[in-house]
């Protein structure tokens, strides 16, 4: 037997270590060599001996869905993030970036990928465009996807949103769902017959449970149930109740859509851990669904768990009853001090008809169909109200103008009539807007309207709030939808966008409102570049009825 | 949507169903489709509606751990055995025909297999010899073994025994593990550094656990426990107190070796489960370590639940507290009266130089090693014990004569002594005989013990009981350690066995003790057909103290 078998390059002792097999706590020590956990007990020996004075380890947290784009960071950036909040593996669905820059922009956050410790897998996103009523600034086929599984960093096929696709075996949806074994679901409220045909097209798991009797039901039916927290949809506290021993291995956390400061503030699956905690969940379910059941799902067996043979990726926690991230080890290594770098950059041109002030004119007057925003819901409701075309935009009656603007094609425009987001002047634009990233702009006046629009063109890109002169402005040049800057530059910025918005009145996180005005796929009344659409009857619309 | 989705060819109504990703009950109705579950609830329609009463259902339970040839059986009949308790998956390790037969053994097993609605899966027999020093009839490297992977039945390495081969980096042994992804362990009482240096050579199931803290200590290390409940090994009362609604996801059960009559009178795992209601555990988390746990274990992700997708494997159980299984369905097809029918033939040579009675002369006095029977054990003591050769065997101190006979290479026979078999006249022979399946005999008289031993050869291989003329005999012609006919005659016959050895006076299950006779990895003192071995010293030693 060779000497080395005892042999480590790091001992960690005098520390507390919880086991997600059997899902409680064990002082220990631990032996590491080359990244990779040895084993556990008195027998080794090595080089770098650290003493945990008692604190308690938990494996490296999992995150099992989420956009990283969605953070407005590149991944590397995203990293730097998310790693000092405990995080170690993250697995990303690229369809933002995919809906924009296509293959090319795939290839760009993979490759920014590889500058950060953190480890950061990807799902081939299965639905770009996310619906075939969409055009961004690709399609992405199954013939198109299936070359990115040569990386060993792409290790599924992420949430077929396609639904209709599933049930009538659309042959592009059927190639798709055959590319790979590990399959992510997206199927909000789809139960009964539906979801099982649904579930037997291979389809393995749902992040869009609202409520708990449809988590159950899908959790029943074989799916893993990622509880979502993200910053527009929070499920997380709705679902969390059936979450308990037994569910533990079927259950997990993510993030879905999560901004720069969202994460800097609150956190990452840290976050989820808390949120478990104050709805009464028993730390070691919540550690459960973090670590070892998205490790399984995605088998990733190397992972999950502090076990011989595996990553020695762990977390040390604060002396807390309220989880809380001390430090992070990635392979062994404390993660601490990361410097920014700038990334490799990826630019992609806007091609824009930009509206000009005469285009935003509204003639005519009588009852209008007005998005009506739901505080707290990017859901918005198809309200009805008298207009004199003329005098919109209207503060007094908060019914404000919206444009979206096709960036890919100098498509034009489409221009609607949005109540309840409290501007009293300016304008808000951006392109980050769902799924197809046009640009999205509101405002209480048309000439700032104008401005605010331009500005985002004309830097490929940005989140902007303009009044009388005055801009707020967060460049988003990668691919459009993602600032290169560092995160705190990008926090900073995201609150003196909230701040210009907020004194022109306008009600909290106007971005990300919207950001989702766009989303076809989510009642009742949107606005795209081809003008009013209404998704109940799922088909375009005017703005005045006839 | 075409309407099929709502299409069933068989309706399973009014049942209460297990549902072991919550591990609970649900009241509801399943439609069954081309053997696949559809899924479940009102909207499904069916030409066949059964109306299960009120009756609770639950997934086809799996063995995670068995030898088919220790039941005596071949795998069709053994199916048609197992099937009526329940049984609807098994993984079988054919090591004990390889050891006989090599690769066209194996594939025989295989072909068998095909004729019997069980399902049958198999791993690669990894250490065929046992050890180094046996030598049975193949020698089975990593390259003799790797073909069979071509066939699907065939899913990973089973049970590697060769502990010191994994420590030192034996190059086969590092060779096989590299064969599969799925793994199965064998390491009685390895713990500490070396547990660890075993595990992360990706071996990931165990089922020799003896005490809790060794299972303990195995699962959070990240070990499948397989809790083992055979005839000789009985270890389920003694580990079952860890398994919980936490451990359940990591624990399933195995029956490794049963006989025909064990598992005609008592069952397979549906025994393990009543034997762990008895100990108190729920039954929930008992059918949780039946079903979902091994097929999660072994990557058979369309069984081991009733869920959308997942084959119609189910049980329907008696009414009553205690676990029982009332009818089974294999691919929603009740099984039922299944016709026993011959297995084409497995002939195996048995190429002998068979003890003449002057061979068995033992010549001299003095102090003796003598083979100690530890009743309900397989291991045995070395005893030394005052003997007078020509007096033997000796009835009145119960110090038998045992011979083991090789069956392969003509090369001769070992002769030793063992002391508490208890037989007061005649002998017992048997060809099966771990690992290396030679002829093994135990006897009160030479005379009977050349004549058991002939019979035994001149069958191909059999068990027998010969006393004064009278001879009882269960032929095993395939492979010379399997009967090839129906399980009812084959518990007949061994009943008829058992009982002929009581009335002379043997102890109970005389043949469980003789088989484990040759098995020289276990302590004390064993023999084998090159003589008396000492596992303490690990070498061959004498009959008498020198």
């Amino acid at each position: 037997m060779t000497p080395d078998i005892f042999s480590a390059d790091t001992i960690i002792q005098n520390a507390t270590f919880y086991n997600p097999f059997t899902s409680d706590w064990e002082e220990t020590t631990l032996a590491i060599r080359d990244g990779m956990i040895l084993g556990f007990g008195p027998e080794y020996n090595g080089r770098r001996v650290l003493d945990l004075k008692g604190r308690r380890i938990v494996p490296g947290l999992i995150d099992s869905h989420l956009h990283i784009e969605s953070s407005l960071l590149t991944p590397a950036e995203y990293g730097r993030l998310v790693l000092s909040h405990g995080m170690t593996t993250v697995i990303a669905d690229p369809h933002e970036i995919a809906n924009v820059a296509g293959i090319a922009g795939i290839q760009a956050m993979i490759h920014d990928a590889e500058r950060t410790p953190l480890d950061i897998f990807f799902m081939l996103p299965s639905c770009v465009p996310a619906t075939p009523m969409d055009s961004a600034g690709a399609t992405l086929l199954a013939g198109d996807l299936s070359p990115l599984l040569d990386n060993p960093r792409v290790i599924g096929l992420g949430e077929m949103m396609n639904v209709p696709g599933v049930l009538n075996d659309d042959p592009d949806v059927l190639a798709k769902l055959q590319l790979c074994n590990i399959i992510d679901g997206h199927a909000p409220m789809l139960s009964g017959a539906l979801l099982d045909r649904y579930i037997r097209s291979g389809i393995q798991s749902d992040h869009e449970c609202i409520t708990r009797e449809e988590a159950l039901e899908k959790l029943r039916k074989g799916m893993y149930i990622f509880m979502r927290e993200g910053a527009a949809a929070r499920n997380l506290r709705d679902l969390i109740p059936i979450a308990d021993c037994r569910t533990a291995t079927r259950c997990a956390f993510a993030t879905d859509d999560r901004h720069a400061d969202m994460l800097d503030s609150a956190g990452s699956i840290d976050d989820c851990i808390r949120i478990a905690q104050d709805f009464g969940v028993e730390l070691e379910v919540a550690l459960r669904m973090a670590t070892l059941t998205p490790a399984e799902r995605f088998c990733l067996h190397d992972r999950g768990a502090l076990a011989p043979g595996r990553i020695a990726d762990f977390v040390v926690l604060e002396e807390s009853d309220r989880f809380s991230v001390e430090r992070v080890f990635k392979r062994g290594v404390e993660i601490r001090d990361i410097p920014y770098t700038r990334p490799a950059p990826l630019r992609t041109t806007f091609n824009c008809r930009l509206p000009e002030i005469d285009d935003l004119k509204i003639n005519g007057a009588g009852p209008a169909r007005v998005i009506g925003i739901i505080p707290g819901q990017i859901t918005t409701r198809l309200e009805i109200h008298d207009v004199i075309g003329p005098n919109l935009p209207d503060t007094h009656s908060d019914i404000l103008k919206a444009v979206v603007c096709d960036r890919y094609r100098a498509g034009g425009f489409g221009i609607g009539l949005v109540r309840g987001f409290g501007l009293a002047g300016g304008a808000l634009a951006v392109s980050v807007s769902h799924d197809s990233h046009n640009i999205v702009a509101l405002g209480a006046e048309d000439s700032e309207i104008i401005l605010a629009i331009q500005a985002v063109a004309s830097h490929n890109g940005a989140m902007v709030v303009v009044s009388h002169g005055r801009k707020t402005i967060l460049p988003l040049p990668w691919g459009g939808i993602m600032s290169d800057q560092s995160y705190p530059e990008v926090v900073a910025s995201l609150g003196e966008l909230d701040d210009h918005a907020r004194l022109l009145g306008a009600i909290e996180n106007p971005f990300m409102y919207l950001s989702f005005l766009a989303l076809t796929v989510i009642p009742e009344l949107r606005l795209t570049e081809r003008g009013l659409f209404d998704n109940t009857s799922f088909t375009r619309t005017s703005l005045f009825i006839e």
